[in-house]
């Protein structure tokens, strides 16, 4: 349990309505700023404004997935004000506190950098990516189903890298019927792929084996799917692009082409909300569960 | 091959290229009525109007998927013009003629029948309505991403009947990871789903098992999902209605309860056109040829 543990949020979407929840049963003491629409309400969690008060208490922030921007601003979908973090509020944090986001720009990692302030980014915990890559398979699924004329089924789809999402994303598409192959670099990626009955090739052919393709995934983070590996491409196939942006799809030469190409980060919050959410607060409790254990505050 | 038979198409849509295509490189000779929009041309494929004179020549007449209305109207996309079947063009068939369809309205079968024209319902055959199943599994998938914020992967799935439609849409959502229960009479069934490592129950039973159920999937053409079934639906539940009009559910009740229900029939020529038409395509083309060679005229 969490009791007597001061947790603040700061800002976010639908997703954070699952951490909220997670952490009010494990009876956090908990403060929300910039959820003043929120219309569900729980007894003992209290709505408060940005201030160095509320966050000198705090032992754990959470922030949105997407953490602030550039400037500091923190998306909060559930208030018309702006939040805006500032130097003075995480100077006001105590030492012991920690910052919890999805991603962390540059903007906020300097800032508690600064100040001695941890800043755990979820979404680079292996745990987490996993979890998440599942939402993201199926957005990708339902992109595929929504913008070809045929089925997944009998389709010939090509997965490029079979890292945490790329190797959820070609199971799944190899349980929907479609004939799968797999774009790989190294020889542990090429075994698991043979061990799950999908059909490896080395990247180095990219071009050469994209073409009889009808959907191409990348989930590399690196321009693999260039012009020249475009230009083979056959005339129909789509390209869904499910890297970080800017992707790794020349969009440009794409169009050029007529070839459809799709950049489609961020699926989890947007086709499972709450799935995405309940991922996060499955790993944001467990670490702040673990953080109040080894101050000795788990009651 | 088709050389020296003579098919005439009448109105449809994006699918019946599929077929037409098809027919054209078993070397049929083609007429298109109702297809003057159509900007792709095939050589020696003529388009004419709805007369008697083309009709009296066909050996087979293909109607759209959906066949005729009540009155005869036949729709066609790619015509701005109403086509209409009417009683002088069916009596100049030639008496060995067959009308190929999806599925015939009586209007239809009642006109062939009085002509002693024989109307062939595809989707009435078992391996179309099992190829079917494909393209209604994916819409299925794809309407459930879209209107739910969980995975599948993870949910509790219900699919109800496990004949053509439900066998195919059981085991696509059993590939994606989904907890999959199908609700079933036939102890042969029963054994099926067995078999397939999904868990089967009575459909006496339906009310209760439904009561932790996130997704709904009914594929019986019969009011199954009555009112008193749909009271102990979980709150934020939702039922796709995979059953030819008007479905199995009782819709005023759902949206009464705040259950979303959907009835989506049709899904194979939405979400896979092109799959769609090749599966018409297949049949279609089979069975005149067969026909052609009973007549000898296969060569």
């Amino acid at each position: 349990m969490l009791t007597g543990i001061q947790v603040v949020f700061l800002g976010g979407d639908a997703r954070q309505l699952e951490v909220i929840q997670k952490l009010y049963e494990l009876d956090a003491n908990i403060q929300l700023i910039g959820f003043d629409n929120l219309q569900r309400s729980y007894s003992g969690v209290r709505k408060a404004d940005l201030t160095e008060e509320v966050l000198s208490e705090a032992d754990a922030v959470i922030l949105p997935v997407v953490g602030t921007d550039d400037t500091g601003k923190v998306e909060a979908i559930f208030s018309s004000q702006e939040l805006r973090l500032e130097e003075r509020h995480v100077a006001a944090l105590p030492k012991h506190a920690k910052v919890y986001t999805g991603m962390a720009k540059p903007f906020l990692t300097n800032l508690c950098g600064k100040h001695g302030i941890p800043v755990v980014e979820l979404l680079d915990r292996d745990d987490v990516a996993i979890y998440n890559s599942i939402p993201t398979a199926e957005g990708a699924v339902m992109i595929a189903i929504q913008n070809t004329d045929i089925t997944i089924h009998g389709s010939t789809c090509t997965v490029i890298g079979i890292g945490r999402t790329g190797l959820t994303l070609a199971r799944t598409l190899k349980g929907l019927g479609a004939n799968v192959k797999v774009g790989v670099r190294r020889n542990e990626h090429f075994a698991r792929a043979v061990e799950m009955g999908v059909t490896p090739f080395h990247t180095d052919h990219l071009a050469k084996e994209l073409r009889d393709v009808d959907i191409v995934f990348n989930t590399v983070p690196a321009q693999v799917l260039t012009a020249g590996v475009i230009a083979q491409l056959p005339p129909g196939s789509i390209i869904i692009d499910l890297a970080s942006k800017p992707g790794g799809t020349d969009f440009r030469f794409a169009e050029r082409r007529g070839i459809k190409a799709m950049l489609a980060p961020g699926l989890p919050g947007m086709v499972a909300p709450k799935t995405a959410g309940r991922i996060i607060a499955n790993a944001v409790s467990e670490l702040i569960l673990t953080e109040a254990k080894k101050r000795g505050m788990n009651r």
